[in-house]
């Protein structure tokens, strides 16, 4: 069942250790099958060594079990929320990269401050409010997707594919399950930018509209000019 | 005598090599042999590229050489101590690994700032305090033990397998040796998160104990649920 | 048409990568060739994995392209306006490396802290100033060219081989297109070594004009003594 | 001549290389032949894929080339009078690794603030006063040496093998080529962690003398108890 999207999930988990986000098995990615209407996921604390596309689990969108014989990854409920909030994507990926859950320990949005950040995402990345105790004691990974939709009321999660998910790391997502993963690897690096930005000017904040306007739809949209074809994410 | 274990802490220790905690000889390693109540250590000053299984030294409860040609860690009298005041524990890991001891040298605990930090410590890691001149001047060694188990007075070893000496860097220990070292791999992890969330909000904390209790408890102890066996550590 | 520069330039954008300046395709190279008066350059948003040396695009000194049938790196209009207003270069290199963005997202200049900044740099690394609206939204890439040889009104970009253009990044040049890379690594360098500068000492500043004179020009100009043969940039 | 110290030479600057202290050429190690009381060092300008044995250049006390078709290392004059004013050293490293630098650069001393530090240094590490304008205009590299010695007015050098030149960067020395670039990855992973522990304790100061010596002396001199022989460096 779902072969293919197996070996591809498969390969983005693999991706978040060859791009160095994750510390043993501090990550997991799925990805969503339209015509099934069901998403595969990373197995729950299994190691990237021995991790093999038929470990990977099969989950309806209501967070059930339709194939595997282990268990799915803890954050599988965040996975499926976030699917059906966003409908437009295809691909979850969650890190605990170090920059990106220093903003989030921070409680801090991740503002614009540069076209490295504006190529990829169109604005300021925010920060969700923290999860109240009754959010946390029941359905806590369930409502981890529900706080992140919050945060995303007047956000186009197409145009902003990332999240920091306060006092814990971040949420990416994208086309596909490594479009999300290359999503976290340009989250990390714009959050290390940030903080390496305000180490040397405390007052740094985000570039002018115009810029960032320029930048993202250079590379995003009907008009962008960047890369081979149109359309194409970097 | 403990070939098998021999084995464990040889590998336990070269893990220290692979995960980057050491440079040059900047580390060691031991685990505890519940039967013969005896632990086997790195030998002092031997660099990790010549090490043998066969070059690990069986030390007794006293501190003793029990058996092998060479010195054992100048720090074995630190194991022992945590062997006798921590029973449950199997494993001891000390590193100079940089962030951590920057943390030690700072005389800072390190608080719980996030999700990362509660999957694996239950709580501020806390930070010795200072040894005294005296308890320098003699016993240093089995002393630094000593100010660790004060600093645990009211802590469970097995919640917390992590500890900072003043001045000088971390401790770990766990189940057996390589638990140990994947704590140390943690702590180093979580004390350079720590730091970068305090260069991005200084005024950063510690996560409400709720969001604690549940990172914690679904990863350990009997209501865990997370990978694939219960109360499998990560 | 230029097949030997095709290598080169090839190989320039693959040191890019090699010296972990570059996430992705975050960067580009260029190199001239005098007698046609063409540069060849990367095409745009072609992994480097898969980049081979009839991949490069050849430019002519007015944008337009002269050979190739993938579409030029974006930023080649700020490559030709390099050229034409620097024509003693004969490379240049674009990164997003991350602590030269950082003072670039800063607004900062990098001032020449120490020897390592003197040996290659000739004094305060220039941030160019903000682009205008007008300037963002027509003939952007060209505009980033046009504000940097604004900053060097004053500046012998053969002495000053870098510049920071304020919220983006840097741009570095050379004799050609591999020099061009040298300078973006000693650039990403000596930024590091100015942000870590000022976080042990906040401040500290410029060196006396002496010793910067005494570091460029023993490695440069008729009496440089550093290397083996004089003019030997290192 | 001197073959065996030329590969010993050749050794060490090619661990500079493997221990991430350099880029590109800028470092470099000699070797003192205590019966011809003559130094080998690295030519000036080679890059580390290309150097061999051979390429090192045998220099005298008075820093003439004795033997050696390639110019010495610019830095051949701070060596020699390295050599002169310590008489107990067998080999001197230089380098530009960026913690190192970057103290320097903030013209600051690196105190002992942990173990890690005193294990290897016996107190703070000294940073020499700036060199005046004619110290710079004239016999430049020579008076570097002697601006060093200045700092070591009361300090033994056997003890304190590094220092931190200010506007510049780290010379260390020791037993051999090899000993002095052990002593240039220490400095460099004491300044990073130095600056680390400054980061989250801005009043981090040194640790007391009673434990500096505990540390120093149970590794170096006769009572020495760390490792498998007495007197042996870490």
């Amino acid at each position: 069942m779902l072969e293919k999207l197996k070996e591809e999930v498969l390969e983005a988990n693999l991706a978040l250790h060859r791009y160095g986000l994750v510390v043993f098995t501090w990550g997991n990615v799925s990805g969503r099958d339209r015509d099934t209407d069901k998403l595969v996921i990373k197995p729950s604390g299994v190691s990237y060594d021995e991790m093999k596309a038929e470990d990977m689990v099969v989950v309806d969108m209501d967070g059930k079990v339709a194939e595997g014989s282990l268990r799915p990854s803890s954050d599988t409920p965040t996975h499926v929320e976030l699917y059906r909030r966003f409908p437009g994507i295809g691909g979850v990926a969650h890190t605990h990269s170090p920059w990106a859950v220093a903003w989030a320990q921070a409680g801090a949005d991740l503002p614009c401050m540069g076209t490295t950040h504006a190529d990829h995402f169109n604005g300021t990345v925010p920060c969700t409010r923290p999860l109240r105790r009754a959010e946390v004691e029941a359905d806590y990974e369930q409502n981890t997707g529900t706080v992140i939709a919050e945060a995303f009321a007047e956000l186009d999660p197409l145009q902003m594919p990332a999240v920091l998910v306060a006092q814990h790391g971040p949420f990416t997502w994208g086309s596909d399950a490594m479009d999300a993963v290359i999503n976290s690897v340009v989250l990390e690096e714009t959050a290390k930018m940030g903080a390496w930005t305000r180490q040397i000017n405390a007052a740094a904040g985000s570039i002018p509209q115009y810029l960032l306007d320029k930048h993202f739809f250079r590379k995003h949209g009907s008009e962008a000019y960047y890369g081979q074809e149109a359309k194409r994410r970097s």
